[in-house]
C-alpha cells in the first residue's frame, strides 16, 4: 500500500477502503467477500456497521434512526428478515444527556418500525476532543426465508438494473445541514428501512443481485459489480431519478450524483424478461419513483454513463469519496 | 438523571453504566438484561462491545487482541461455543497503516487461537483529532452445545464464588503503560480467550453462573449479583490471588484490586458440594491459580470483604471507575 498513514478517503466506501479490505483485511481475516455482512449457518446473515454523520441531526433522519436502517438494509440486502440489532455507543464526554436520549429515543422508533428486537449493546465514553459526540456501531443478524442467493455470481449480460427512487438525497441532506446553503425547504435524507419492500419482491429468481447504494452511490455499486464479474455496465442518465433540487445542489457544488450516499435507496439486478420486478416495486410507498436505469453487458468494459446528450460517460471507481462523514 | 452530561464515569461499566442503561436503554429498547450479549433462538448468543482502550499496545496485549477475546470471553460466559466475528472499525485519520496492520494482525492471530473466524467487518475514518488513533467494536456470534441456562436466577444461598486467577493484572499493566511506573518487568495483561476453560467446565449443573470481570473488577460483579438476587457476598480477602507486585502498585496509587479490570478472568458460582469445579478449573492453564474466593450468603446484605484482619470491610458498588478507557 503506498499510502503510509490512514486518510479519510480510506473511510469513504470506495476505492481506497475496497484497497484497505483487499490488501489488509481479508488475506488475514475469514471474510468471504468484500461486504460487510456474512452468512453463518445455513439461513443465517449476520452484520456490522459503524455511524460518525456528522451532524449527528439532519433533515429527514439522525445518526440513531441511520444506525438501526442501515444495519436493516445491510440484511435486507442478503435477502434476510432483519430480526435483531446489538447497539454499541462510543460517546464523548460531555455529550448531553438530552442528546443521548433522543438518539436512544430514535433508535428505538426506528427498530419498532423495522420489526426489529435491540437485545444487547455496550457503552463506551472517551475524553472530550477524542470522539465527535458519538459513535454508534450497530450489528445485527437476520434469516433467511429459503435457501436464497443473491450474488454478483449471478449476474448475466443482458440483466437490467433497478433503482426504487431517487438518488443524492442523504448527501445532499447532510452536507446542507453541516454548511446551511440556505436551501428552502432543506433537502431530507431519504434514510428508510428496505426489508419490506425487499420481501416483496422475493424470493424470485430473476432478482440476481441486490445492493443499497451507501458510501460511493450507485457508482460504487457498478464498479464493485464490474470488478467481480467483469461485465460492463451502462447506466441511462434520462431514467435515473434526481430531484431538480438535488441536481440543483450538486451542478452548484460540483458533485456527480452518481457517487453520492444514500440511505433509502437500492439497486437490482435482475434478468430481462419482462417488467414485474419494476411493477413489484412501484406499489410498495418506498418504490413509487422505482426505474430501470442501466443494463448490464459486454459491450463496453466499465461502467458508462449514456448522457442526455447520447455520449457514453465513463464513470470509474474512485479512490475517494468528496464528502467525509456521510453516515 | 441528574447528571446532564455525560461523563467518563458514564463508561466505566460500574454504577453510573448501570444508572444509563437501567434509565435511558432498558425502557426503550428490548434487552432483556443488563448484559451486553443476549440469547437468540434456541440455541445462539449474539453479543457486542466497543474498545477505546488506550494506549493500543501495551505489555501482554493490545486493543486488536483484546476486541477478540473480551467478545470470545462474553459468548463463553452464556456457555455458548464461539463461532464467528465481525469487525467494525473507527480510525483516526493520520493513523500509520503500519498500525494499522499491526492490530488487524494481532486481531486475526487471537481469532485463530480461539477458533473463531472474522467473517464480516466495517471501516469508518474520523477526521484528526475526532478520535485517537483506532477505535475496535467487535460483535460475536457463539452456539450453546446443548439446553443449558447460566443466570444469577440460579444463584442460590451457599453458592460458592470461584475466580480462575489473580485479579487487577490487566489494569495495572494499562495504567502503567500509559504513565510509565519504571516498574522492572512491566506488569503484563492477563488478555486471554476463557472458552476452553469454560467448555472444560459445562455443562454442569451445578454451575449456576460465570462471568468475566471486566470493567469494575470483581467487586462490580458482587453488586450486580447482589442488585439481581438480594442476596448478600462475602469475599475472602485472603483467598483472592494478587499478585505481590501488582499489589504494590495498587498500594503506592489508593486503588483496590477488586474494583480493577481484567481481561482474562472469569467468576464462577456453583453450588458448593465438592471441590471438583474447582479441581477442573486448575487443570486449564488459565486456570492454573483457581481458588474460592467467597460464598453467597443471607446473613449480610450487600457486597463485604471479610479482611485479614477478620473483619467485614463494605465493597459497594461504585460509580465510577478511577481509571477511564482501560478496554
Amino acid at each position: 500500500m503506498s499510502a503510509e498513514i490512514i486518510t479519510l478517503g480510506h473511510g469513504s466506501g470506495t476505492g481506497l477502503t475496497r484497497k484497505l479490505i483487499l490488501e489488509i483485511f481479508q488475506p488475514l481475516f475469514a471474510m468471504p467477500s468484500l461486504e460487510d455482512a456474512a452468512q453463518v449457518g445455513e439461513r443465517t446473515i449476520i452484520t456490522t456497521d459503524s455511524y460518525v454523520v456528522k451532524p449527528l441531526f439532519f433533515p429527514g433522519s439522525d445518526i440513531g434512526e441511520l444506525a438501526v436502517n442501515g444495519t436493516v438494509n445491510d440484511l435486507a440486502m442478503k435477502g434476510a428478515r432483519p430480526a435483531f440489532l446489538m447497539i454499541s455507543m462510543i460517546i464523548e464526554e460531555g455529550l448531553p444527556m438530552a442528546t443521548l436520549k433522543k438518539i436512544a429515543g430514535s433508535i428505538a422508533s426506528a427498530a419498532r418500525k423495522a420489526d426489529v428486537k435491540v437485545v444487547a449493546g455496550d457503552t463506551k465514553v472517551v475524553e472530550k476532543g477524542r470522539g465527535d459526540g458519538i459513535y454508534i456501531t450497530s450489528s445485527g443478524i437476520g434469516y433467511l426465508p429459503c435457501d436464497l442467493e443473491l450474488s454478483t455470481r449471478l449476474i448475466r449480460k443482458g440483466d437490467m438494473i433497478l433503482i426504487n427512487g431517487t438518488i443524492g438525497d442523504h448527501a445532499i441532506a447532510v452536507i446542507n445541514a453541516r454548511n446551511d446553503f440556505g436551501l428552502t425547504p432543506a433537502p431530507q435524507s431519504d434514510c428508510a428501512p428496505l426489508h419490506e419492500i425487499v420481501s416483496n419482491l422475493l424470493p424470485d429468481k430473476d432478482i440476481h443481485f441486490l445492493r443499497d447504494a451507501t458510501r460511493g452511490g450507485i457508482a460504487a455499486i457498478m464498479n464493485e459489480v464490474y470488478a467481480e464479474t467483469g461485465l460492463g455496465i451502462i447506466l441511462e442518465e434520462e431514467r435515473i431519478p434526481v430531484r431538480r433540487e438535488i441536481e440543483a445542489v450538486c451542478e452548484m457544488l460540483g458533485l456527480d450524483p452518481l457517487y453520492l450516499a444514500n440511505e433509502g435507496k437500492m439497486t437490482v439486478f435482475c434478468q430481462n424478461n419482462d417488467e414485474h420486478i419494476l411493477r413489484k416495486m412501484r406499489k410498495h410507498p418506498l418504490g413509487r419513483a422505482a426505474a430501470i436505469i442501466g443494463e448490464v453487458t459486454d459491450s463496453v468494459k466499465g461502467v458508462y454513463l449514456r448522457t442526455l446528450m447520447g455520449g457514453l460517460r465513463p464513470c470509474p471507481m474512485i479512490e475517494s469519496d468528496p464528502l467525509p462523514r456521510i453516515c
